[in-house]
């Protein structure tokens, strides 16, 4: 079947509008560790995907998943132990504030437990969240997002600009001069609430803002805004689904951030594929939210999630996936923003570990946002082998997030791609 | 490990008030078609499961699982043939007015999907539910419980009682003056959305009222609300979850039930254990719901879900199922309907096919519920080796629900424990 084909078939069967990347979409057939392959049997080098982080087809989590599978998957209302050692051994990656864990099948479900767990305990209502951010797809977490930022009337939501240096919130301010006019307009925000808000319950963040396009964020910012949140009786929400579970080249981006969160979400790659997320805080925190709630999830906290979840720690462990990220994401990143002189259009190069954003600007002096640019970049390198998309709160910064597999050999083979799509544009 | 030693941990690590069935709870380790074996190696008949419709560890769902996470499970932003056969396969299934399909993970999500989408279409904001009834654990939809629907200050939602012979809304009324009733309290609460709760947009409705007890309706009361609400611009979703995917002997609960839904959620039983849920309605309503999101599911609308999904319908198809349903299920009921005359404590035996409720009363006059008989029935039941649950509006139906599989050596198998169960009780 032709790409056109297939295309018009799935118009209908998923309604037009279903997004597809790249100006020509990809039929993929096949994966296999760091690689897809599409229907013409052509490779790509897969630097997008989080979610197969130990790989497309992982063998080990191909056996866990078909033998738990074969044995026992069933609903959580029956004791099973591999439910009880995954959750123990999730707690136990986070500092000792993590003890327990509520399982759920996306990370728009465990943002959603994550928020009204927040409320419960706090008795208030207000969430903060910033302003270019994506938390998930449900009627409460989606409007949590850029989209809704400007024009949500939920009195119950309030966003503040995210943290960053390239485009300070103001210009001709120091850092640490900027690292307060950021938390000058959280402490608004979080007084806004408590005016009428409903008061204010949480500041949910992703630890390393990966939505808003990776920033630089000025220096110890996350630790002074969770000292804010919980001075003003609030909770920190990390959420780690994109962040989180080694893409940093440590477990948690929080880590990076420098600050220690309450609620801990995590979702994307906890599964290799298979849909698993998790809300993790104080056991107080989540036996708060059960009495409440008592929150069942029929999919969630099963055999199957567990086994599965549990192999992909085991692969992370294993084949010191972490120790990769920093082996092969440092150098990345420096090689990144050495091309980064030779060409006006690089903006700025940024990231942490495994994931990188390289920002397409207008020119360097006014900064503007070059969104078709990076689509542009992006599409190149498709053609070459190596995939990628735009991101970023202007869309316009290429986002590079390969699985944790993604190899040395396969970084450099990718510079010369990104050299070789630089001279066909910038000549 | 002990139970006690297990349930220690679990405490822990889930939290405590993460619900466990029966007063000593199970040890589930392995299950196999329509039995469950505990860590000692007792078999258990399920039958209360419905996510493994085909069967606990079905070989071919788990062939297909296995097969396609070894080759390709991405998400849905390249082209996957698959996913769109699926698509087709499903939609194929109701009639023309259902054409393209949104896929998630669990109810809540699709659940989700259909109230937006209704709002979206109609441009109105208000929901009305029944009232002992549950669609989903996600801020919004948990509203629309039995739970909320006395206390729930949300503007935008109505509850109105379900429909039902057997405790009916006013006492001395006709059959026919009965629906009557019913479709008054459901003509009140459009009015009154309408009035002050932002339009009326959608009636929700489970097709077969599972959460209320399986209740017999009065003739005509859902083709007749479904006029109603056309009448008043907004739009019908059945909610399959529970009554769809053969459960009821044909394909889904809303022909029982005699409507035409305009939105169509499924859930449970599709992935027979893996998360696997899908909101189905109109190509135009799909569309319209896709532009106003850009609705994007990282784990849904995958090859794997794809694959497994095929592979279920597949088995339902191969074996028969939905017929094993309507030859097993009649009987059944029959044969518990009989037992209701030798015993005063059981007030009624409802349902369709593989979905049965045997309502416990303190006494036929007063009808009383007897929650506490329901939950001793279900444990004794338990202890013979047959595995049931108390459910229904009141928490006193003794919900039967086995995989599709249940044969009729097992229905005869059960019938004796039944009872023997009446004579410890009844003596």
């Amino acid at each position: 079947m032709t790409v056109a084909g297939l295309s018009a078939r799935r118009d209908k069967a998923l309604g037009a509008g279903a997004a597809l990347f790249y100006r020509t979409p990809l039929h993929i057939v096949r994966g296999e560790g760091a690689y897809l392959y599409d229907a013409d049997g052509r490779r790509y080098v897969d630097m997008y995907n989080n979610v197969p982080c130990v790989g497309h087809a992982n063998p080990y989590v191909v056996e866990a998943m078909s033998r738990q599978q074969a044995t026992l998957n069933v609903h959580s209302r029956y004791l099973h132990e591999g439910v009880v050692a995954f959750a123990e051994r999730l707690a136990a990656l986070h500092g000792p504030q993590i003890e327990s864990v509520i399982f759920s099948c996306s990370g728009t479900e465990a943002n959603e437990v994550a928020v009204r767990m927040a409320r419960f305990a706090t008795g208030k209502r207000g969430i903060v969240f910033t302003d270019a951010t994506y938390h998930g797809n449900s009627d409460l977490i989606s409007q949590m997002t850029r989209v809704s930022a400007a024009g949500s009337k939920n009195p119950e939501l309030r966003a503040i600009p995210f943290p960053q240096t390239y485009r300070p919130l103001e210009s001709g301010l120091s850092e640490a001069e900027l690292c307060e006019a950021y938390l000058a307009r959280l402490a608004a925000a979080i007084a806004d609430l408590e005016r009428d808000g409903g008061g204010f319950a949480a500041l949910i963040v992703c630890s390393i803002f990966a939505n808003e396009g990776l920033p630089d964020v000025p220096k110890g910012f996350m630790a002074r805004a969770a000292e804010m949140v919980h001075a003003a009786g609030g909770l920190v929400i990390a959420d780690e689904v994109q962040a989180g579970y080694g893409r940093t080249g440590g477990w948690w981006g929080y880590d990076v951030a420098g600050f220690v969160p309450d609620i801990v979400v995590t979702g994307k790659p906890m599964g290799n594929g298979l849909p698993l997320a998790a809300t993790a805080a104080s056991r107080a925190l989540v036996e708060g939210f059960r009495a409440k709630t008592r929150y069942f999830n029929t999919f969630a906290s099963s055999p199957l999630q567990a086994a599965v979840g549990m192999a992909v720690l085991d692969v992370i462990e294993r084949d010191g996936l972490i120790e990769n990220v920093a082996a092969v994401g440092g150098p990345l990143k420096q090689a990144l923003a050495e091309r980064q002189g030779g060409w006006d259009a690089i903006g700025d190069v940024r990231g942490h570990g495994l994931f990188i954003g390289v920002e397409m600007i207008k020119d360097p002096e006014s900064k503007a946002p070059d969104a078709a640019m990076a689509a542009e970049v992006s599409n190149r390198l498709k053609d070459k082998g190596f995939l990628t998309a735009p991101a970023g709160a202007h869309g316009n910064v290429v986002k590079i997030r390969p699985p944790l597999v993604f190899s040395q050999a396969d970084a450099e083979a990718f510079l010369e791609a990104f050299d070789a799509t630089v001279a066909e544009l910038h000549g």
